[in-house]
């Protein structure tokens, strides 16, 4: 049992991953850029960070989480005019590719090989294996592929030729896309299409709580410097709260056939703190909090935001988390920002008072609180510390809705009211 | 520290999966319909094994494993001819679509949308989009996904009525491949269509190592029961050494803040010898074994094979299993099967004879050593009790080969060796 390490600790003693600083240089003329056009930067962090036992990874801790949150959102923030940097997992959902990704609606059942008249390839082989059936087409199958890597390396050598001389018309066999799947495919693909045009989406991959850590400090940095409050932070990856230190990692693949296997991992510092005071003080940051144990869920969220004094928690349940979260804030304080003792319509919430076990201390900020409404009738000779804001939206008479639209249009809303309070 | 269980004890304490009793009677349906149709049949096992460690899980132990050996293997068996139960982690790579998964060449890079002549949809918004550029491009591309959801739900119903009057003929935007991905893309979508026009390949999901034991055992079952020797194994999954018993785990999520974390697992059993013994006593059953340290591969790999008895243990090295594995088989009992005292070429070997720490018993069989010669000038007074032959392809010569062509070459060689055997 050690003492969990402070941030500056941490870094001071886990090693930089060699990317980093490649990366960083991207950051920086993305958020430059999007500065001179404008446009307001979302971080996005989405999916788990795995915390590897052994220096040669083969086992790790993960948390869940496929990324379907962060990249759902991603696609809601460029659609309200943001640029995204989309910070995820390895391999975790990203935004458009969402649609299509995973056993759910693999892609490749969307398109159709359509042989052309003239064509003496692959094509045709294929037609010829869909006139049969049974078992003759099994030895069909067998024999169209027969030949794949050669036949594909030929393919590969070709269509490098194509692309340069004829590049829109191909002569042989075309794809199609199944009629049915055209237009969500469409849909998406262009809006995919749009975004990448218009330069507003960065990708950023990390794995290990380490990657996440030392990405998360420099991209922070890297926004906040240029950025100011148009910096919106929404932190929905899932990060491990526990790590195992680089000095106790064991070298190599840790050996089964000694029994029982005992792990024991340190508590990675509490950096959103650190990110309020220093990384980010004037953005705006919204955390996300997932519990399965529903009288845990408000609870944390109030001590969270308690702690580490930034302006929104989101909670949500594991089993819920499709259509209900819950909004997070300091009573009074919602939307105000840093400026102190502008007391507004909810009478200057005593936001500073301690309560609960979090060890509070930066939280600051009373104002105008033009969603108190939502709190009930609580107001009266005890004010209310935090303001929690239930969003629900109804799945089963609207299974299309994602309710991170409602998420994200509430956020930007309540941003740029973030923004022009930091102007007056 | 406890007891590692036996195969029965691990089946009878922990919970059986929910959908367990349907996967089993696809696989019933599959097998049988394989056999009548004269094919073998494999089942390739892929990706790593999750170990929840709590109820409602939120943070599980995890093996590396993308699937990348077994999904690229399993497309090597169907073009052999082989039927293929693929029972793979989910969420990771599956045959045909791997070749398009996740970041590295990922599917809507492929796509084009062409706006057709008298389309009046997202194709229009997104053809105006192209044409302007820098800021207005990103205000075009808000633009044309900001009735995204609406639209969509149109599209939708528009679709199935299309598809239902008109399926091939779609009058608004098309969606095109880029010439330079058409012919490697015409290859892989033809093949997959053919196999699954052939009805040859099964695809079974798992998610924790608990899932994964029950799914083997039932699956090996029905295998074994109708296939006999034209049953084989392969198996690629990389399964957890370790897990926490059902009575054992947290209700709900580990709450962190209590300073550091200790977990403690148990062994899993090692189910392959009770495979061998009694799930599928006839087949040809493959294992792997992948190290981070190359000193203990081949010593593991011998006694793995002594402990558990089966055919084959592919061993291969986290950092150099894309060009290089090793087969490992008792010296003389190659391809011999169950049938004990046929002496062959290599002399009888003592398949018996007790070495290493493992404790073995089952082993059997000596016989035909048809590969013997790979085993080097070894063969004197004392003979070799394992054969270890190496397969290495140069990846710098032909960095489009893939080894599993050749781990699967040699299979197909051995297993055919194997039926031939059991028919005499």
């Amino acid at each position: 049992m050690s003492e969990p390490f402070s941030a500056e600790t941490y870094f001071a003693t886990q090693g930089k991953p060699a990317s980093l600083d490649a990366e960083v240089r991207r950051v920086r003329e993305f958020v430059r850029r999007q500065r001179d056009a404008g446009r307001n930067v979302v971080l996005v962090t989405s999916g788990g960070t795995t915390v590897p036992l052994e220096v040669n990874v083969v086992r790790f801790l993960d948390n869940f989480s496929a990324g379907t949150r962060g990249a759902t959102s991603a696609e809601y923030f460029l659609k309200a005019g943001y640029a995204v940097i989309f910070m995820h997992r390895q391999f975790s959902l990203q935004p458009f590719s969402r649609h299509y990704s995973h056993s759910t609606n693999p892609f490749l059942d969307l398109l159709e090989v359509v042989p052309a008249a003239a064509s003496n390839t692959a094509a045709d082989a294929d037609a010829t294996a869909k006139t049969t059936s049974g078992n003759a087409a099994a030895d069909a199958a067998s024999t169209a592929s027969s030949d794949a890597p050669s036949a594909d390396a030929t393919a590969k050598t070709t269509s490098s030729n194509a692309a340069s001389t004829a590049p829109t018309t191909p002569t042989t066999s075309t794809i199609s896309v199944t009629p049915s799947s055209l237009p969500h495919l469409t849909l998406v693909l262009s809006t995919y299409k749009s975004v990448q045009a218009a330069g507003t989406l960065l990708t950023l991959t990390f794995v290990t709580v380490n990657d996440y850590l030392w990405m998360l400090r420099a991209v922070s940095k890297e926004m906040s410097a240029v950025l100011g409050r148009r910096g919106l932070w929404y932190l929905a990856a899932a990060v491990s709260d526990f790590y195992v230190p680089g000095g106790r990692m064991s070298e190599h693949k840790i050996q089964s056939g000694k029994g029982s296997l005992l792990i024991e991992m340190d508590q990675v510092p509490k950096i959103l703190k650190t990110m309020v005071d220093e990384w980010a003080d004037e953005g705006y940051i919204v955390s996300f909090k997932l519990e399965t144990d529903p009288a845990l869920l408000i609870p944390k969220a109030h001590a969270a935001l308690e702690r580490y004094g930034h302006q929104v928690v989101i909670g949500n349940d594991l089993n819920r988390r499709k259509f209900e979260v819950v909004f997070v804030e300091r009573a009074g304080a919602a939307q105000a920002g840093e400026s102190e003792a502008v007391a507004g319509s909810a009478g200057g919430a005593e936001a500073e008072a301690p309560a609960g076990k979090a060890g509070a201390g930066s939280v600051g900020a009373a104002g105008k609180a033009d969603i108190a409404g939502s709190v009930g009738a609580a107001a009266g000779k005890e004010e209310p510390k935090f303001i929690d804001k239930w969003l629900r939206i109804d799945l089963a008479a609207n299974p299309e809705r994602e309710i991170e639209e409602d998420i994200v249009g509430e956020l930007v809303r309540q941003h740029a009211k973030w923004i022009r309070d930091g102007e007056v």
